[in-house]
């Protein structure tokens, strides 16, 4: 599989501007045959624009994520993008995922809220989401999720075999790409794709740094804090090489935890 | 707390050579008022020596750590250290703590054991271990037992402070101590101790990088490939700063693992 991860700023607050952002993208990353492309928490939306986010949730099968499908549809390539998802008067912090036929493959949830503005705004999720795109095993998380180890063993032990993760992440937090997500894949010998925000939203100022870390903890590819388009390889044989040496899965002692 | 590491090669299979080499280090840490000093893993034996480290195995109450035990008493400085301990027939990968007054607080069993030799030598332990140091909540592992989250959170969530890691590190597994390490400590918002072998042994050769992490992840002190001694103050108020702004052992969703 040949992944794409776009780093960017978006427009807050601007749904038609971000998917047009998103077209343009899949267009590039098509040409790069790329089979998956992910973007940052919240895209569609903004991630700091406070109560419109609610104003801007939109149900998972609504006006942009079909929009979103013929754009995947178009350029035969899966998309995972954040968005808001309104269920009724409940209002989630989501990522689509679209595959190459332009189906909704899933809607993930984010299940840790992070901190008292996401807690305020959205209800936490309750479900995994692992689906297989272009033969790889895809496990999904937002952000703060990706932080509890035990959200990532969760998938592993399921058979994911790439965790992709939107995420919105700020000053002065960029020890997570440094050394947490690189961890992340090490300990559980997957691949790990982190797709950050730039730019400034109010108050907040992220710090770019995405990240595609391999099953032996290396960076493949690490962007800084510009816009880019992050390309690598997914080879599921790295992951069969890593756990011919040691397996973390096999030598865990689940009666002791 | 005012903690040392011991960074060094040892003498591999003479553990007489190795206690002289403890009590030289104890008297020079407690000269800078250490109140804990951590070994590497089997340290009293050697790490790498076949068959013969079951021939130097000990039992929990055996001289070497009644030595040991002097030299802490007289020092006035707790000690953990990598020992091979025999118990009848059985034989454990094991670390003594033994507290500033000359008392055996616990020997530490390695609960997941490395690699086809480790495991041909030595039987896995069952047993958490936490103690209190210095006003400390201390809690020790050994070498691989770190790589595995699950450990770790399980001592962070029965109130460890510190976890306390004497391992045996070889290349070209530097990444424990580059990434690794400064996660576990970041994820669980406590401090992580890991005390590391240099020099060569037969076929391995240890890496050092000895490495000191705070509970916000950042690495208050780490050796490079020498004989050390690292010293780092750790100060009890950093766990509960950290974790004044977000705590991730609060906000896990432990329903959902």
């Amino acid at each position: 599989m040949k992944l794409a991860i776009y780093q960017g700023a978006g427009i807050p607050s601007d749904v038609s501007a971000n998917l047009m952002l998103l077209e343009q993208t899949a267009t590039t990353a098509a040409k790069q045959q790329a089979n998956l492309l992910i973007f940052p928490e919240l895209f569609l939306t903004g991630y700091n624009i406070g109560d419109a986010v609610k104003q801007l949730a939109e149900p998972c099968y609504g006006r942009s994520l079909q929009f979103a499908a013929s754009i995947a549809r178009e350029c035969r390539l899966a998309l995972l993008f954040g968005y808001a998802e309104r269920d009724g008067e409940t209002i989630y912090n989501a990522a689509a995922l679209i595959d190459a036929e332009g189906n909704l493959a899933a809607s993930y949830r984010k299940a840790h809220l992070f901190g008292a503005e996401e807690q305020r705004l959205f209800t936490p999720g309750q479900q995994r989401v692992l689906h297989t795109i272009a033969g790889v095993r895809v496990g999904v998380l937002i952000c703060y999720d990706v932080e509890f180890p035990e959200a990532v063993r969760a998938l592993a032990l399921q058979g994911a075999e790439l965790i992709a993760v939107p995420t919105a992440l700020m000053f002065p937090y960029t020890q997570i790409p440094r050394v947490l997500i690189p961890t992340r894949a090490l300990e559980n010998q997957v691949f790990v794709a982190y797709a950050n925000r730039i730019g400034v939203e109010s108050s907040l100022k992220y710090c770019g740094f995405s990240t595609i870390a391999a099953p032996d903890g290396t960076v493949l590819a690490q962007a800084g804090a510009e816009e880019t388009l992050l390309v690598a390889e997914i080879d599921r044989a790295a992951i069969a090489e890593t756990r011919s040496v040691f397996s973390y899965l096999n030598d865990r002692r689940s009666e002791l935890y």
